[in-house]
């Protein structure tokens, strides 16, 4: 089954943004077997619209439009695709009430041009929005399959994931089994070069590994004809790279580091507070992402200022004067600080130089201390990070989520 | 003069990387007044990147292709390029020198197969890459310009910039002019149908909204002879825009709301401090992502627990009983115990119910209070927000941005 992508948009054509929903997609389709041989980005134009449309049908079986089902007149995906499969647009009285009710919610009055985006083919299979306003759907005419999604990312994936790839799944018939390790200590190539001949192999399953912004993905892939076949042919491959770089994996379900730990920590009802300076909350951010962490989350300060870190962790003004905010000893009694005043088991510190300005020779942009102190022991990290101000505080923080992790592990 | 743009690599269609050549090339195209009409994604297969090269020829009059130059058997750009061109590859010795310099200086062996990319079209106009192997090179005939440029961004972008921009200004002599506004608080359709006669129009200057997360972007652009011609369009146009909808702008630099909030904290001189409860440390990771806000912001709490707000901030455990944690009345405790102890100009307190769980028909998820205490007043915002646990908790702080971005306004 081949499949073509189409990303209807000016903005993408100005270079606006980046073409996120292309890359999703295809990664999609390439795990469902589906192959893409072309992407085309095309703007709101109706004759352009027509002629990509008509030549991604003549090329493929499926084409997944993405983009320009908002409200305004300028959006004339849905009414193209409509035209070329000779559908009309009916009136979708469910969706009209989903966008009805997504007003309320947001507490605003529905601009009349809204109505245009419950307006739908008459034989389309319609697919909810609980993420926005613009329902997507899929239209089968003629051994052809238009599938027609909205833009904005937050909107499309979900939407892809709960109703196009079940859709797909069993369009298909075959399956693509993936297994998904994270791993986190060790780079991409090295990685490359420790499972060299499983991955050079490429029989059923393959591996391949993935470079993450912190971290290294990598994914397991069996052709197959149900989950127990797939689950059979992974296994020994997935025993086998377990027995080469296990260390570094810290989930094999593809989960977030942060999420990883978030659910260790629930599940061991260790509970964890964080004093962050350079992160400034990040951590602690990132620790409630993850629904029902207030079992083990309390609380968190943020000590940007030295006087905030002597108030809130009683650091010594003496520690402080020695040896710096961003050193090894503030990292400890940072830790220990916010640790002895939330009353957790885990207490996190996080201080560093987080750049761009700041650096000194002797302690450079990059050098960033996590202390974390379990009970009785405080480790320190000390970190040389590389990228710029954001890359260095995400990094910082992934690094204190691994070094507990693996203090989890041991417990 | 049309271009269009031709990314060749078979890890774009299987989704393993983002398309950022095309964006960072579009950006470049559009502001140099060159339209783009369509991009196209292809593998690295002879058959369907002669299809696709033929194609863009037929449509456009530019056509810049990236990717596909390296010395592999799979990289066929240059090739087809040739081939359909009528080109044939010679040995370019210059090229062929640095790519043998390059290795010399990265301290390795030059592979064989390297020589292949200093084989070059005849006629064409060679590209000097000095971050890479792969030169680019332009194609001139009949009419119709082909451009080749290495895949890696880091190679890409100095060769566009420093060769084939000045060739691409000589050639047009036009330029595009852009100014990007944001706004918040006013949805994308809601603007469009206020601004609906300057969208319509379609003129020199143009207008077009672009939906954002938690707000709009609105872009201005001229077709211009130089960048003061371009600013005499745009200035009455903006004016105009100011006149109707001035009240929702907050950036005329396209610059996030956060960071306009910051910037202009520190200009003022206006100390800031934060209690968060759902948001976790989000608004204050916010403040700390721009540099220089040390000046601004010394401390913030995370309060997740009725006893962290109880501690840090001094909320009133009769109005945790009587109001619940997520009511107007402890979202203002909150903000006023934050300025307390953090002794700022500012409190912001956030309380609310970001979901999945955990909502009520009376509270339900989406509902957040965000208090800002500006000495003696207390402003408290009922928000209803939609969308994911993520969403909702970045609307929050956005939300919050806003308010004291407005009040900043005032003082």
């Amino acid at each position: 089954m081949k499949a073509e992508l189409l990303s209807v948009g000016t903005e993408l054509l100005l270079g606006e943004i980046l073409n996120t929903d292309a890359k999703f997609l295809a990664e999609e389709l390439s795990m469902l077997g589906i192959s893409v041989y072309y992407q085309t980005v095309v703007g709101d134009n109706k004759k352009r619209l027509t002629d990509a449309l008509e030549l991604a049908l003549s090329r493929a079986d499926i084409v997944i439009a993405s983009g320009g089902l908002g409200p305004t007149p300028d959006d004339l995906t849905k009414e193209v695709i409509a035209e070329a499969m000779g559908e009309t647009l009916v009136l979708h009285e469910e969706s009209m009430r989903a966008i009805e009710a997504y007003y309320q919610r947001v507490n605003r009055e529905m601009p009349e041009s809204n109505k245009k985006q419950a307006m739908l083919p008459e034989h389309g299979i319609v697919l909810a929005n609980p993420n926005g306003t613009a329902p997507g759907c899929i239209i089968e005419k003629n051994g052809k399959t238009v599938i027609m999604l909205p833009g904005p990312p937050r909107e499309l994936e979900p939407m892809f994931i709960d109703s196009v790839r079940p859709y797909l799944l069993q369009k298909s018939g075959k399956l693509l089994l993936s297994k998904n390790l994270r791993l986190f200590g060790i780079g991409e190539s090295k990685l490359a070069e420790m499972l060299q001949d499983l991955i050079a192999k490429n029989e059923n399953p393959t591996v391949a590994p993935y470079a993450e912004t912190a971290g290294v993905r990598l994914r397991i892939t069996a052709s197959c004809r149900d989950a127990s076949e797939g689950e059979e042919l992974i296994r020994p491959v997935l025993e086998h790279i377990k027995s080469l770089v296990g260390a570094y994996i810290y989930s094999e379900e593809d989960k977030p580091l942060s999420q990883t730990v978030a659910e260790c920590l629930i599940a061991k009802n260790i509970t964890i507070a964080a004093a962050e300076s350079c992160t400034g909350g990040m951590f602690s951010k990132m620790i409630v992402d993850y629904p029902g962490t207030s079992a083990i989350f309390s609380e968190s300060v943020v000590t940007y200022s030295n006087e905030a870190k002597q108030k809130y962790l009683g650091v010594r003004e003496e520690t402080l004067a020695r040896f710096g905010a961003v050193s090894r000893e503030t990292a400890t009694e940072m830790a220990q600080g916010i640790r002895r005043a939330a009353g957790s088991d885990i207490g996190v510190g996080i201080t560093g130089i987080a750049g761009p300005d700041g650096g000194t020779a002797e302690k450079p942009v990059g050098l960033v201390y996590v202390g974390i102190c379990f009970g009785e022991k405080t480790d320190v990290l000390e970190l040389h990070l590389t990228g710029n101000r954001e890359k260095v505080r995400y990094t910082a923080c992934q690094n204190a989520f691994f070094r507990i992790y693996q203090h989890l592990c041991d417990c």
